[in-house]
């Protein structure tokens, strides 16, 4: 194997021109056999592998600086930087992380999970460089899905000015996590599948050349030239905006990237590389379903089938079947993804309405404020965005759904801990940040039927709604619990007397263990509330529980800080009600990657830790 | 004066064409008495009153739909829509919002105030046309300064798919509020000196025509649309991503306009027409100051100085200085602003350390991710924004800043209670969504010789720093006040007993006033500590003020939920400390423009409010 020789950066270099191909070969053997046992990103490393190794060859490492924008495509980096032992550990609790980590590597120099960011950070890098008087390579390597982004083009359009070299990698695959979408990619596509009309410019020029005056007229052109550019360079749109377009070059062929990437360095400016990569390639389920083998589960390599089948239906499945209801029932409702419409469930109604569907791309801000318009038409448009890709977009939220009141729903999946994608991508700040937001209401789901009505009600209300609910399968305990939603009232599940747990949302379950283990082991007299309402809370429900207890216990699966026990601090503060407040939280602190249980363990918000917590209080 | 007869919508297709040009005049004339008097944004409303009034007459109002990108330029369209006489009420307290505002009129479709949500908007609205069957026009009216915003961006590359009709008016003056950068303002300069360029190509397909086999060849060209549109059309940039472009066209000829909005209603898709238009035109000081007339205090129309002489500093001054000084003493200091070199005060800075300034155009997401690279690369940047415009920020606050707990410091200008601009202005969010945020410090100065301390202090911490101060003139109070800064450490003003008033930031001179009526008019012991510190909170402070106090105020300008005072409760809550904790912060709602003293007793934190929370308490 001459994956064996692979230990740690710049053995690549030792390799044989002629042994490279087969190292490319062994590495997606290699990343194939882990993702199956471990699950992670499948498809993009499998579509980067000799991207990342021509990019090795070319650069000087840890000297030059790469930049994973999302980073989930980083695993044959981290082959080559010695971390192939970790693989067995990857994505798990202190294990190695699915993205890159500036503590794990000195080849990692800026951590990445959200999209559209490297060709800001590298700029940042390449800037700080020229400052210190230094002159190494800084390469940003993006998608085509992440150049949907809009901080991309931001970025892009600062980098225009530089006068230094900073090579940005576009990996066009043609794909973000679904199909690409929108008037880029369709540019992108032009130029992919431009080769004859390429030949046909050149044999432009030539012909001119050969005409009467045809040489001088060649001349003419040159002097104007930008213009001139555009009859010979398929990349206008970056040379526009004063970039330097190189390629496109074929994204499996080492010798050719190498070359092009060695020739990107000379220019003293901004250069931008168009790399053709497939997604999945050489695994032929991960080319025939890219969607789902973007993040993969634990899978089985001759099939292609997951190793456990799940039964059960999560969150997204019963999101996924509300809005086909919703969608027949109400010609209003409109669906918007960012770019995710498997991933949030979406496909099914995209499929029945597709004219109510949309996909805008990775492109949270817009997302948000497109909804806003379409509100302000009179539609109902109900988001479907992760919990921490919403942040993204908490400007437009204040500034274009709530302040003008407008009825825009916010359908927040994976909110809570998500377990192996790790920090980036906790859904643990979105209580606090909608909190924040006048004329917001925040609800969260006990179990499956709970999403279900809770998304009807928010169609009825006329008003900014966010519904957050967590990654993973849907609880269906509290079958009996369905009291009609009703603005601003929680739900009594066991009403007693002493403590009483008020859980928002997934915590719910939570709280029923809880609720046994102080009853079973501690003797314990314990009430238990759905929230339901993060904001605004039920007052009522506080003022009553208050009465007849000496300890309200509030759970949540996000920050203390700005969260709902704060809430709930606040109204008994202000109304000097008599009742000690325990609030159980996140701490204020990142949550890695790992197991959610172990994950829930280490941040206290397991039954035990919460158990602890009440009875040592 | 034919402005008389403008009293409604649509009064103005009454108005013969020969008499357009007069009252474009006398609208020019009415704005610059008008603003003046009142203050509000002049040089962008004088560039547009022609492009307005043409909009106005092709466009068939209220059916078709108008979304004016950031909105200050929509003063004309006020005045064209029945509203001209409350110009003597504009940006005051219950009168006209210098922003579209829907309560306004039915010509106002949708609200904005921060920059380059139109597009998105506007695709929402000309969706919601098509999905209910109708059929009116539906414009955005972006600037050239917007289109550096990477929603705009992500907007475009998502209209590039329509296939009904949606017309976006790039209103191109070269600016943003100062002077416009980036790649794609370049590509914008190149289009509007590209006459010559034009007639050249012109010429060459005339040229190749005439050729032997030259007809053929342009066939040739022309089966190759795109490419052939490369030849002979100047806004590929927009082409390219599928939008068809109209233009320029001169953004000061009424009839020239009119044509081309009207032609633009007929195709069957997105369309960008470019206007050329001059910012301040028609009045000479707005004309050679564009940045002092974008938002301008009242002024003496024959001289164009400001009205009242400011003589005392305000704390952008003093950041404007300290910045001066800190770029002096330490190489590793840069400044970044997202195009307001002015506004923040950078400006001298620029002048003086012009390689480590930063005006990344109207980009926050960009200006904070790039400022994480610098700091990633060895560097200190400071990111001086707005707090309303850093809500933009707030993921890559978390994703690129705080993950990695890089040394990137905030100067966050316009905190609290901003005045005539209103809701979409007001900086009071932002200790809410800063607190949420792991490893942030934030803090607030209570003078100018504080803010200046406190910049320093940051500098040396080498962590993510927030330090928000407001509009307006720096208190020169408390000069003797000047202990060291500590972390998380609060300054101790007075010390009494009884009631503790602790303060954060410009509320300590507030929190003066309230202490001085309760010891005259109450006879209380009062008090008085400066926070400093919103996050950590000096823990100790408010353990020791517990002891010798019965209750403890605190005072901040910025919403209750996740705010300062929330985290104070938070402390005394969990550790059982028996103190009342009473919270003087803005309610959760939206703050209207006007006088900022009047809205600040209209929320509810001017002295007399407080005084009256705490004698009623």
């Amino acid at each position: 194997m001459i994956l064996d020789a692979i230990n740690k950066t710049n053995d690549i270099k030792e390799v044989g021109e002629g042994d490279l191909d087969e190292l490319a070969q062994e590495i997606r053997d290699f990343l194939i056999q882990k993702i199956s046992v471990n699950g992670g990103h499948l498809g993009s490393n499998l579509g980067a592998v000799e991207l990342t190794m021509a990019l090795h060859l070319a650069a000087d490492l840890p000297q030059d600086k790469i930049v994973w924008d999302v980073g989930h495509q980083s695993y044959t980096h981290k082959i080559l930087t010695g971390r192939k032992d970790d693989f067995d550990t990857l994505r798990k609790f202190g294990g190695m992380s699915g993205f890159p980590k500036r503590r794990e590597s000195d080849c990692d120099v800026f951590d990445t999970g959200h999209s559209s960011t490297s060709i800001s950070a590298g700029l940042g890098l390449a800037k700080a460089r020229d400052l210190a008087g230094e002159d190494y390579g800084v390469y940003a390597v993006i998608g085509d899905g992440a150049l949907t982004g809009g901080m991309a083009y931001e970025a892009l359009n600062n980098a225009a000015a530089l006068e230094t070299n900073y090579v940005i990698i576009l990996n066009d695959n043609n794909m973000s996590i679904a199909e690409n979408v929108g008037g880029v990619s369709s540019y992108l596509q032009d130029i992919r599948t431009a080769d004859a009309y390429r030949n046909f410019k050149m044999g432009l020029e030539d012909a001119l050349n050969k005409l009467p005056n045809g040489v001088a007229l060649v001349d003419k052109l040159k002097k104007y030239k930008s213009s001139f550019k555009q009859l010979v360079v398929p990349g206008m749109f970056f040379e526009d905006m004063g970039i330097t377009y190189l390629g496109p070059v074929d994204g499996h062929d080492i010798k050719a990237m190498v070359k092009v990437f060695k020739e990107a360095r000379r220019y003293p400016k901004c250069v931008i590389v168009h790399v053709l990569t497939h997604k999945g390639k050489g695994y032929a389920p991960a080319e025939r379903h890219p969607a789902r083998f973007h993040g993969a589960e634990p899978f089985d390599i001759e099939t292609g089938l997951p190793a456990v089948n799940r039964t059960k239906a999560n969150y997204t499945d019963v999101f996924s079947t509300v809005m086909l209801k919703l969608g027949e029932r109400n010609p209003k409702i409109c669906a918007i993804t960012a770019a995710m419409p498997d991933g949030t469930g979406l496909k099914r109604f995209s499929r029945k309405y597709p004219e109510r569907f949309f996909d805008v791309g990775i492109a949270e801000e817009h997302a948000v404020t497109f909804a806003a318009g379409l509100a302000a038409g009179g539609f109902i448009p109900i988001v479907a965005i992760y919990s921490s890709f919403l942040q993204r977009a908490y400007d437009q939220i204040i500034h274009d759904v709530c302040i003008q009141d407008l009825p825009v729903i916010f359908a927040i999946d994976r909110a809570g801990i998500v377990g192996a994608d790790g920090e980036t991508h906790q859904g643990i700040f979105d209580l606090s940040y909608l909190s924040s937001i006048p004329n917001m209401t925040i609800m969260a789901p006990k179990n499956k039927w709970e999403l279900s009505d809770m998304l009807k009600f928010a169609v009825k209300l006329g008003k900014p709604v966010a519904i957050r609910y967590p990654r993973g399968l849907a609880y269906d305990g509290l079958e009996e619990y369905r009291k009609p939603i009703l603005f601003s009232q929680s739900e009594m599940i066991y009403e007693e007397s002493e403590i009483a747990l008020v859980a928002v949302g997934s915590m719910v379950k939570t709280a029923e263990q809880v609720r046994d283990v102080l009853k079973d082991k501690y003797g314990k007299h314990v009430t238990l509330v759905n929230a339901r309402f993060v904001k605004p809370i039920d007052k009522e429900m506080i003022a009553y529980l208050a009465k007849q207890h000496t300890l309200i216990v509030t759970l949540e699966e996000n920050v203390e800080n700005g969260g709902f026990g704060e809430h709930v601090r606040e109204y008994v503060s202000d109304n000097d009600i008599d009742v000690k407040v325990l609030v159980c939280s996140l701490p204020d602190d990142y949550v890695e990657h790992g197991n959610v249980a172990i994950l829930a363990h280490e941040v206290g918000i397991d039954c035990d830790s919460i158990v602890e917590k009440i009875i040592n209080r």
